[in-house]
């Protein structure tokens, strides 16, 4: 359950979210930097986002169909995502992996899909991080390769065969506990290529990273188009909503497969995803989250050095994963993070976190200077240098 | 997708829904009983639900965790279900559907489930109603077996032999395109006491027939308890929300399996949830929309009766199936519903529709007036009787 994801000493419940703000149940206030686990890019309850909602919540929320929103909504993303055709909606991240697998099957008439091992595609049995309760049949046609490694592709793609029908990738190596890398050109460029070659969908899981990184997908600066490219978390700026993104060459099996849920026309939550991709496209609220994200990198590295201890810091600095060096149990992270919290910044030991459009310099060196309480508090308690 | 369950000629997109009425994008105006496919159970935008979600989202909607009405809401769904011992949240009810599974095989260490052939449990691969995209290991150890049939459910449990996890059925047999069939307490007991006898866990997949049939569980008048039991459509008023509640027995599966959605805790759907459960358990909601349906149910009957059909009207009253008597191809049906439409009345042909609080005695005998209008309608344009 997810609860197991929260750290140690960490508060369960909250109270209230506001811009970059946290309240836990007992009236703590945080400076965060998890984001509802992604969700929150713009700021918790942005005004233009909470309006865009209240509109459509006087007219239809669920019904007996979609709205227009629906058409405006995926316009819209069909405009801004440059390999985009068309665009399915669900509910939540893992709706719009598993359907994708599901389309690039239908789509191929094949049944091999290739993942890179400890990457996390969703949380139902083909892509658990756990097997318990799931049957070796569920992944009986999945296959694993290394991260980043093209040889290792290049060996899972042959011995898929002609059974091939897709390649998944998360936009980026965003695995829980260890140094997040980025996808390089060529690694991106040799997956497209196996797909060209065989006729295998190349899936993009921008769940987490998408519309954060780059308002036109994940892989855009790279110019490396997916055929399908899932969505969900920051889509909507915390309101329920997933989308599928896809190209022509994967409409086909879109068409085919049966795909619903009770509250996928909701809307709301596309009212919500609608003015979030505006903000997003029209304004600079990204390449803000990147200053203020580099902000941050570089003065929790001052404020580690000066405690005697250094930091692994990686991943886009939007989307920064903090480890200390040599802290191989996340002994220190542990204590360094809770440590943090109790000086009013709202940090994760071992998981991705995220920065949003209403994290200021303000905010930023406030958290700075948490951390740097926190980490004169962790080494007066004796935590000692790894 | 979703829209291919939408009958031939209805509108696509709606504009607005309040009450027991919808407006389609066109403007036009419907007594509607399909109530958002069945998430509509107080009426659209009713007010309480929506002053308690308005309330929540002044605070926090999704954060980093749950809020105290995640705990509210769990203690009156479990004091409300008469199996229930702790419950789980979730988006969809295809989440419930397939936790349940996963949670039932985790806490048995086995593999077989046993559905009713023809039985909708959600749109993934081990039980979408298309195998199109899906491949055979999907469904290794699902097994199929008779709605209603004892025989054949004990032919099914004998082969299952000591790998049988779960036995899921939904609440009634609502199938497509045919007559609706309670389930009897006979077929119950004798699943119950396979599940007994076995160690098994058994699995009401309330989605759809939850909170309308009765708010102590679907089952409870028969006094036959699941181990697990799958809710989402109206448990909170069109909100997106989706729960499995279990009893102790099924406890340890649950607490062992990994289930988490990004937007699973948040806050807004859980406080429309909790507004809604509370009303329906409250107040003589349900009782209501009872003899409103059997209102409709003998209104239909004589409005058929006076042009000479005969309907199959079917399922609980408030959730009912209506076909016109030897319709096989629905060729009938579907000119009955399209005229009904342009007489301001929104049926469907095949698919089992839904009431709700806010269909009153008016309503009811302004569509038996519309149905009434619609037989005239294809009559004169040479519809004939079966």
């Amino acid at each position: 359950m997810a609860t197991r994801a929260i750290a140690p000493g960490y508060p369960q419940f909250f109270s209230r979210a506001d811009g970059c703000r946290v309240w836990d149940a007992d009236g703590n206030e945080y400076i965060d930097f998890m984001c509802a686990w992604g969700p929150n890019v713009l700021g918790y309850r942005h005004p233009n986002v909470e309006a865009a909602v209240m509109k459509q919540l006087r007219e239809v929320d669920s019904g007996n169909g979609p709205t227009e929103t629906l058409i405006e909504l995926a316009e819209t993303l069909t405009d801004t995502l440059d390999h985009a055709d068309w665009c399915l909606f669900q509910k939540n991240g893992t709706d719009a992996t598993t359907a994708c697998v599901t389309i690039a099957r239908a789509g191929t008439g094949r049944r091999k899909v290739i993942m890179a091992k400890g990457a996390y595609h969703g949380a139902v049995p083909w892509c658990s991080p756990s097997v318990v309760g799931v049957t070796a049949e569920d992944r009986a046609h999945l296959m694993t390769f290394e991260w980043g490694d093209v040889a290792s592709l290049d060996t899972a793609v042959a011995e898929a065969g002609d059974d091939l029908a897709a390649i998944i990738l998360t936009a980026f190596r965003h695995d829980v506990g260890r140094d997040q890398e980025m996808a390089t050109t060529d690694f991106l460029k040799a997956a497209r290529a196996h797909c060209d070659r065989t006729g295998a969908m190349l899936i993009c899981d921008d769940v987490r990273a998408g519309f954060r990184l780059d308002v036109r997908g994940s892989w855009a600066a790279q110019a490396v188009k997916p055929d399908l490219a899932a969505y969900s978390k920051a889509i909507a700026n915390g309101w329920p909503l997933a989308a599928i993104a896809g190209s022509d060459r994967a409409r086909e099996g879109a068409e085919k497969i049966f795909s619903t849920g009770s509250f996928w026309y909701g809307a709301a939550a596309m009212a919500a995803g609608l003015a979030t991709i505006r903000i997003l496209r029209d304004t600079d609220a990204l390449a803000h989250t990147v200053v203020m994200g580099e902000r941050l990198r570089s003065g929790l590295d001052q404020v580690a050095a000066r405690h005697g201890f250094r930091l692994r810091q990686t991943g886009p600095v939007q989307m920064p994963m903090v480890l200390v060096d040599g802290d191989q149990d996340l002994r220190i992270g542990n204590a360094l993070c809770l440590a943090a919290l109790r000086h009013g910044v709202y940090l994760h030991p071992k998981h991705n976190m995220f920065l949003c459009a209403a994290h200021g310099p303000a905010e930023i060196d406030r958290a700075i200077e948490g951390v740097d309480a926190a980490f004169t508090e962790i080494v007066a308690a004796g935590v000692e240098h790894a």
